[in-house]
């Protein structure tokens, strides 16, 4: 799953500093009352949400640097703001996206399952399953600006949402590679992705922990999109406004006909995933490999 | 669901014309007693049924004007013809087709779902079941030949076909666009499509409400083949060839165990689903949508 | 199924003999002591499997003349030979492949359902049971080198792999042609392929017996990647190299957690599946349809 400092050296700001002055610019352009009329803008210290009234459409940046790893902490911060987004029912999308450089997000934080108790483990996991369980079956639109690479859990939280959009640089990429690391992606994870790429694509990806160039991710339909970097954001807002054309009510009928097999089969199962999970995890040799690539990551930061 | 009028205004009929004259040309080849010998033709008002006994292969022409449109009536009409050929053990493979200029079929009639009483609203949706159900577990080779646009219930009866030719003109769409009106595909709408074209592109399909074009179709396989136009009907008879070819038992037992575990969704819950529909279609809401998608009709068309 | 004779008569050995020939090289290199000690060399009359401990990978020859058709008794061999790789923790990979000159395998023996016993074609049926479900639940990695046509249980077997790579010659196929004959894939034939290319390719190609071009398998995904035909031994190799890089029991799990419900559905229902194919093989109708077969196969050899 998750890997906090993985993710290459070279910078890729440049592109995200340019589109952040072209909100800037924007913003400039109408009244500083209009703005605070118009918008609310809530911030955790890790999740930045900027809710636009005018056009029901709130954008979660995702603020847990180096590379968002999905954390205990951060996974909760994560889903009371998609908890208050969702039950304020003048929000009729959201677009997810990351402030971090480089990186959407890094997936699970593996240091929430290293030499952890077997109930910090539980507690651990119950956050993964909720987040996908909000993300998954949101009654809103929700589209993924993915501005980095998006290893494990990151490609999961990407796969929750109905339309992703993915900066197309070479150097990022996105999969669910978890067997690359050890250990094994549960089934909610594997029904999600089949329900995206289907089974054959799932079985082979799975196996080898394959992480995708976007071009190739382009290819199997793991993501819907590729745009320029500085245009991911744009793109999504634009996207939406597409999505919003269509009646609520019916969309959302019909996004829980398509997703509600593959919720209840999670919903039914709960507690029997945690557990399995928590044994799985704390294994001695699960542990050891967990510190080795801790160890290789901590050297190659250094 | 269907709509009479929103299918252009741009003629189409050239195509048609004189793929009709060609098959008047191919007849008049035959002497007139062998023509008697070999064909007979039934024909409701609205179904127009020619049966080739020579060859095994009837085509059903819709003659429903202006566009079509699934009511009662016409779907009693086509289950009928359905119902007979199925009977007959010399018919071995069918073609569907249409004889209204522009469009294959517009789909469920609203008229039968406007203003309606709950009872009749139930013995209509009992109809299309059943039109469904026939289709998808027909015994014969079902072969639609789309010669014009197809969205909602025309796009459901040519997805119940073994194969689907359409006519290469950008001015004709196909898809599953329920939600632009405010209404939901049914489980076995959407199960019929994930069959067709894999539960991502559904997912997306259905949300949004996306008509697609011929060449759309084509690469996310809603259709099987574009022709020409003046050349669906012959393309259709020459794909029936090749599969005419296969030992029908052995072909009907295959398409069976395909098809079966579906069918049977729909089998062992019609009633419960006829209920949900007229809860559904009756609301306040609803019938308010389709009156006011009904006025955009009439004043489109004057 | 198989068809011992029908696959052609032009020659498609020079590219075999020049890979047989190149890999006795690479043997010649190496010291004779150093062969003996890491490869061990089991040879039943059919099945030949050459087992290499340094790098765990064992590679497994069908040379049942002329066309390996799966009998009862080379289907007992190559479960035998599968059975012992799978209990000797060492062997990791498994290249499955064929001596024979331009088939992989031309599918079940016609001759073990035609004439014989109910009896017999009871144990010769659970014998193609116990190969699919050996292969298809294999904890190794398993790659097929498809060197040469691969009709019905030929291309069962190719399909039970994690990998398929295929001599690109467009004189050989590959397809579940069942029904051309005028019999049926059972569903658990049908679920293979449904998991490896979908419900849509599936219904189609089972309905028609569809044998595909190595070039149009490339395409649905029924087949990964295409090589030159002297090269699909040694690509087999290379590939098994990236697979072997990920730990086994990450995905073994994860390909138990793919294939688990698949596998489930036969194992529960082997003795049903027994009986039903019994009572169909022995049908009047369908030992004449095979009986026609096997004549049509004698004139054309003769």
């Amino acid at each position: 799953m998750a890997l906090r400092a993985s993710l290459g050296t070279k910078p890729g700001l440049t592109g995200l500093l340019s589109q952040l002055s072209c909100s800037a610019h924007a913003a400039a352009r109408m009244s500083p009352a209009l703005v605070a009329q118009r918008r609310s803008s809530s911030t955790s210290q890790k999740v930045k949400v900027d809710f636009d009234q005018s056009t029901g459409v709130a954008v979660m940046h995702m603020q847990s640097p180096p590379v968002n790893s999905l954390s205990l902490e951060f996974l909760t911060d994560v889903c009371i703001a998609l908890e208050k987004l969702e039950m304020d029912k003048s929000c009729r999308g959201l677009v997810v996206t990351s402030s971090q450089p480089k990186v959407f997000s890094a997936g699970l934080d593996i240091l929430d399952m290293y030499g952890k108790s077997p109930e910090h483990c539980a507690e651990f996991w119950k956050a993964v399953q909720e987040m996908w369980l909000k993300f998954y079956g949101s009654d809103m639109i929700t589209i993924a600006a993915v501005n980095g690479s998006s290893p494990a859990g990151g490609c999961l939280l990407s796969m929750t949402c109905d339309y992703r959009i993915m900066a197309d640089n070479p150097r990022y990429s996105i999969g669910l590679n978890e067997t690359k690391l050890g250990i094994v992606a549960p089934f909610w994870f594997k029904d999600t992705m089949v329900n995206t790429v289907g089974h054959r694509t799932t079985e082979m990806a799975l196996q080898l922990g394959l992480l995708y160039s976007p071009a190739e991710a382009l290819k199997i339909g793991l993501v819907d999109q590729l745009v320029r970097e500085d245009q991911v954001l744009t793109t999504a807002t634009e996207t939406m406004t597409k999505w919003l054309a269509i009646p609520d009510h019916a969309r959302q009928l019909t996004k829980s006909m398509m997703r509600k097999p593959t919720i209840d089969k999670l919903t039914s199962n709960r507690e029997a995933d945690v557990n399995n999970f928590v044994k799985f995890i704390t294994k001695d040799s699960i542990q050891k490999s967990l510190g080795m690539y801790l160890e290789m990551l901590k050297r190659r930061k250094a």
